[in-house]
């Protein structure tokens, strides 16, 4: 029920760990149809805040309910809450730059919100901020852990990631995943192309240009960190493993990407091709969500969000650990249910 | 080479911990003479974030060499720092309301800066934040720890822990302590009974108007926490204390607090009667710092600054693993010389 490539291997995943959800926001996100990841391009800035505040506390306080698609479905936070409450890890938010603060503690990397990567996505300053921080919070958390998961939730997220591997020289055009099974690769190719005109040369300053602060909140996390780390999210994580080998030629060895089926089955972007250009292993769950009770969680099937919150790594997590296919969405539609009893919610 | 009081026992303290480092301020502090926990009155503001930086990096951000006294005596946060060095735990900075934030991840409670108690310490909405988002840590470091540390800087933290323990009902006046050999009660006493005209009848309410951040943040994080709780610090720790048995009767019984014995032997306050009072029990490390090379460390047995940063505690945690005095004394001297190599301080 993992499927493995590129030599990825689970048993390093048998050990304790700290699940860090890196939150923040990118303006490209408003641009109207560039992403599904809240119900209002508005919206979308609100849905990092309420997916960290739904994972910590089964309940969002900057929003009624939990984000949604503008078609009612339901954020990855669901899936990533019902996996990980089988295995109870102590949780930690970091915000990156996030233009809504979550309601709950939280860890600061002192960056900012992403801008629009078609004009300057961060200063230099805040982009120094969010490495150095991160770095330090992954060394800490190796005075603790062997192993780390770190999930990510930006709207946009896999724009910026297009736009950040191809400023790093990988062939990463058109191949990103989407959260709408109908990929707006043109609208996306036409934000990028713009994005990378006129591109500094040094790497950070390229970085600072096109890159988002949750890919650099992940990356230094990872650079700071000494065991084993699983990325958990799609495409996005592939440009987060590019920037840590951008910096650590040795890093990738002990890193690899957990992530869905549905992004590694996704025929409208490439995500094994983007990780073997970086050289990054990766793993995937099988989670079969057409036995849900619900549509909003069934449409998962059919190819809707398909990852974030780092959902796939925490589903990998649970299975790993004896949780089957059949206990693990039962807990997701139990979750949902008790949203759904109290919200009008589409289902 | 530590003293038991109340029951205290050191056996529990043989586990896997995490060192959370409360900080904030309190404009108390500005009062001049109230304290001298930074080398003049507004640099007392400073303390919290270099005490913090120094902790988890070894070295000062946002101030150029580590806070000192007037006279240039160190900060605790040099003893904590070389306590910790032999144990290498998880170090959490956890921000209440610090009116400089420290240049190092930490983790926001999303309260604010102490205003002057004698008008209005904090807001109702930032003083639910705290505790609030206290709490919730508390309870996500239960999914890793079954034993936390807490230490906390804030200076004029004893005059608002005397408000604080008053206000409650305690019989607190003049028995806490004070960074400085000459206790300057009469100041404390005249602030704090100014403080504490006109109270407020709802306990919640009293904390608003004569507390600080710190005390509300160590308070809800021990709340929280399911499993032992080292509080580390003086005075302050029994108001804390107080606050914690002001919300759960039945908590206190996991707490400990642990100070050094330049507290305890305070013959210019009474921490033993405010332990016995609020029901707390109290560990004392009886490191002896005459042996240092230093003056500035030497200081320490005169009676200057005795405890802060969870420097008491700290040293606790390395004694109960077996470091020597000796051992303990030669890594703060070699810690201190590292500074005094560098910078003009006061030796």
């Amino acid at each position: 029920m993992i499927k493995e490539y590129y030599g990825a291997e689970t048993f390093i995943l048998n050990k304790d760990f700290a699940y860090i959800l890196v939150i923040g926001t990118t303006d490209v996100s408003l641009i109207p149809g560039l992403t599904i990841a809240g119900a209002t391009p508005e919206l979308t800035h609100f849905t990092p805040a309420a997916d960290a505040e739904y994972v910590l506390l089964g309940k969002c306080k900057s929003i009624n309910t939990i984000p949604v698609s503008p078609t009612g479905i339901p954020t990855p936070a669901l899936l990533t809450r019902a996996s990980l409450s089988f295995i109870n890890p102590l949780k930690i938010v970091v915000n990156a730059g996030s233009r809504i603060l979550p309601k709950i503690p939280y860890i600061d990397l002192q960056g900012e919100p992403g801008k629009d990567i078609r004009k300057q996505a961060l200063s230099m300053e805040k982009v120094n901020n969010i490495i150095e921080n991160s770095i330090k919070l992954g060394e800490e958390l190796s005075n603790e852990y062997e192993l780390i998961m770190i999930g990510e939730s930006i709207p946009a997220g896999t724009t910026t990631a297009m736009a950040t591997l191809l400023a790093l020289g990988y062939d990463a055009m058109d191949k990103v995943s989407s959260a709408s099974p109908d990929n707006p690769k043109e609208l996306k190719r036409k934000v990028v192309e713009e994005a990378l005109r006129n591109l500094p040369t040094d790497s950070l300053q390229r970085l600072a240009k096109v890159s988002d602060p949750v890919l650099l909140g992940v990356a230094g996390t990872s650079l700071g960190f000494k065991g084993k780390i699983l990325l958990a999210g799609g495409t996005q994580m592939t440009a987060a493993a590019a920037i840590i080998n951008e910096f650590d030629k040795n890093k990738l060895k002990d890193i690899t990407i957990g992530t869905t089926k549905w992004i590694v089955e996704d025929k409208f972007a490439d995500m094994l091709s983007l990780a073997k250009q970086v050289g990054v292993k990766v793993l995937a769950s099988m989670l079969d969500l057409s036995i849900s009770a619900y549509e909003g969680i069934r449409a998962y099937e059919k190819g809707y969000v398909k990852e974030g919150v780092g959902a796939g790594g925490s589903a990998i997590m649970a299975l790993v650990r004896g949780v089957s296919n059949n206990t693990l969405v039962r807990k997701i539609d139990e979750l949902y249910g008790e949203l759904v009893g109290s919200n009008n919610l589409h289902i």
